[in-house]
């Protein structure tokens, strides 16, 4: 059977690219109010793709963006869950898009937009992979939940509530998810790490009003220099943060682990090519892959305030903000690190200035097992579908899902990653390959059924 | 003669808010180059102002905006060199006005707008005295001479060469402005002494777009976190400026200074109030007055970079820019202070990012005499204008035209405030009392009375 639904598939390439391009023109941005209208639109798509195939299939509302829940395939055996999500990030300046965000735009065997990799394309893989198997065997191989979340980039505040509320019916043995890259454009990867996050917003309020920097100046705190020291407060020459206590409980990488990073066939001077700097920098003492994958780092995302026009206008700013956002590691608390931060913040902020601190999101690092049978499955199915045997790596992005799902479900979580590392999501020009569009959607074809033997 | 003019003036008290207001109208912002039109509009105001009550006026173009040139007195005894500026500061946050910015709008006896106090309405009031003398008397009592620039809120680039290239014509024992504040509501002040100014603006560029902070966290330079440690670096706990040799020419207010500060009416926690901050800072070991006036300043102006909008989207910024300013005291140079400046950013920033410092504005700082001739008939003239003697005061603003016109013409300048230090000046809702328009205009008119007998 299995020859038939990659057979199907195989046959449906071109029509799955068009119907990914429909789901890109949808600016499913969560993190703006704005885009509200779009979101239940990019949900009822999702849900329609379900529904229009046989699988069962709702809209769970939340007080944010609403959730698709659909599930089919045989009661008994083990069960998956495939998780994804439909929100995208903002554009950020669309004059640095090389094609329209929202108009999915194909080059050199690319699709360019928002989402493309991060994570449309990847979540219909397997949409596309189930409903292969609907079409052609009539029901999925193995007993499979979905979850398609519409909040992933502003955090999942409303997931654990959908997950708590829903713990029976979505129970299962593994979450499988594809919002993850391959380690390079030739090696498929599955990731069992991945940090958790932090992010922070300071709001320094001077002056009632901008003001004269020549009258006034030397009189007052300005804001601008006090958001300069808070945010150099943080991190110290070596690129360690100073905030106190904050190392106390990251797990230091085994010796197995540094010597799987070492093997990896990471190119070093290609890697800063890619990003385009002039050398690569972080936390001394480290190797470039181990600071990205399993060291906690700290960073600027934003910073906005006083005159920033055209020229020169001298005026001392009366409010400055400042985003930024911690990347932790196994097994630091975000709880105990987001308050070790406010009580560092407030320590640096120095005297004539209102000070405010916003935590817009916060969740931990999660670490999963390497030699679990669902581990093997899907290893199994990624040297099927891609003709070659996936590396295991860690990720420095965060899905604040795994360790719900581990604590809420019990869940290990697979991360079988199909878009390439320089794939752009967040940034501008994200693509994601019309080849790995389709040997994701035979990876997951093959997943499903190579689990349905697997407990 | 004088009493006939000061009745003239008097009688048309509303005229002349009315004909600023005119002006006002006009949004003069010479630091946007979308508002050239608007530029040429006010200078030929200011010109037919002059050529329409007979005096001699043209206009001088120059590679920025254009200069105002007039001319009219007696050829013989002292001639004194009136000098002000038709340009306006941007208007920030619109939002943040009462009333339009450039819809003037009268409340509480002071006129709402742009460029009300700085410096429309101040150059104003020497124009509607030289107008009302003409009109009065067909001739002014004392050679004077114009010039009404249209650059000075961009640092005075050409007005240099005009007034080299005109240096004959302009030739004066005394220059004479207002484009400062009295010392309070009810405290008219003569300025003696200006800050100097240094206004740079760094760029520091990363990785070539927006990056992921998960994925590529930890891995490179992220320019927020550099621009936060460059800023944070310039100045240590105390306020002072840690540039190497940044105090080296200081020059330290004299015994009689300290003396005459201590012994003014300032009301520190008025002032505190009034812009609305928690406390007063600035460097250590000085008083308020001390520190707006004599002491130097390194202030953010803005900053800018990553992600600014609504919400919390995980990036490290491809660019960071960060504008700040110097104001500089005698006997700093700011040439040196400058070089200063870029050494001490370059040392500061970290390796991994391109670093570009643009420097848009520098002028010294300015100390005139207090026992001259001119001096004495300018106080003498305010106390017939205002109805009570002026105090001498410094000013933390910068008005890069004094050193220039010492060097090129010789001449000290003589600093006639007539807007109050709350004016606003480069920030929302600045404004200018009516009372005071009238009361300018009135010393103004005695000024040129009493310097005719002066030399």
């Amino acid at each position: 059977m299995i020859d038939k639904v990659l057979a199907h598939i195989e046959a449906n390439k071109d029509a799955h690219v068009s119907r990914l391009n429909d789901l890109l023109r949808i600016p499913s941005i969560s993190t703006d109010a704005d885009h509200k209208a779009d979101m239940s639109k990019a949900a009822d798509w999702v849900r329609k793709l379900f529904t229009d195939c046989g699988i069962a299939a709702e809209i769970v509302e939340t007080p944010g963006h609403p959730c698709v829940i659909a599930e089919a395939g045989p009661a008994d055996g083990p069960a998956v869950l495939i998780y994804g999500h439909y929100d995208v990030q903002p554009t950020g300046d669309l004059s640095l898009w090389s094609s329209p965000a929202f108009e999915p735009t194909v080059r050199d065997g690319a699709i360019y937009a928002r989402g493309s990799a991060d994570d449309k394309g990847q979540v219909l893989t397997h949409l596309f992979a189930a409903e292969a198997w609907m079409k052609v065997a009539g029901d999925l191989p193995v007993r499979v939940k979905f979850v398609v979340e519409g909040e992933e980039e502003i955090g999942s505040p409303n997931l654990e509530k959908v997950i708590r509320d829903h713990r029976d019916r979505l129970a299962c043995d593994y979450v499988a998810l594809s919002d993850t890259p391959q380690f390079d454009h030739d090696t498929p990867a599955i990731t069992y790490g991945t940090k958790g996050m932090i992010y922070k917003e300071l709001f320094i309020t001077g002056p009632k009003q901008n003001l004269h920097s020549g009258s006034f100046g030397g009189t007052l705190t300005n804001p601008g220099n006090a958001l300069a020291a808070i945010v150099a407060s943080l991190r110290d020459g070596d690129n360690r943060v100073t905030i106190p206590g904050f190392y106390d409980n990251v797990r230091d990488l085994t010796n197995d682990e540094r010597a799987a990073i070492k093997k990896l066939p990471f190119d070093e001077d290609g890697y800063r090519q890619s990003i385009d700097v002039p050398s690569l920098e972080g936390e001394r003492g480290f190797s470039t892959l181990e600071r990205k994958w399993a060291r906690p780092t700290l960073d600027v995302n934003g910073m906005i305030g006083g005159f920033t026009d055209e020229g020169a206008s001298t005026v001392i700013p009366a409010k400055m903000s400042g985003k930024m956002s911690m990347r932790i590691v196994p097994d630091q608390d975000p709880e105990r690190i987001s308050e070790a931060f406010d009580a560092a913040v407030r320590a640096a902020c120095p005297p004539g200035v209102k000070l405010e601190i916003k935590t817009h999101a916060s969740c931990s690092a999660y670490l999963g097992e390497l030699d679990s049978p669902g581990m093997k499955a899907a290893s199994a199915a990624i040297e099927a579908g891609f003709g070659k045997a996936p590396v295991f790596i860690r990720e420095g992005g965060s899905l604040p899902i795994l360790p719900l799902f581990k604590d809420v479900l019990g869940a290990d979580s697979l991360m079988l990653g199909f878009c390439t590392p320089d794939c752009n999501a967040h940034g501008p020009d994200e693509y994601f390959r019309i080849d790995d569009l389709h040997r994701g959607t035979k990876t997951s074809a093959c997943f499903m059924n190579l689990l349905a033997g697997a407990k």
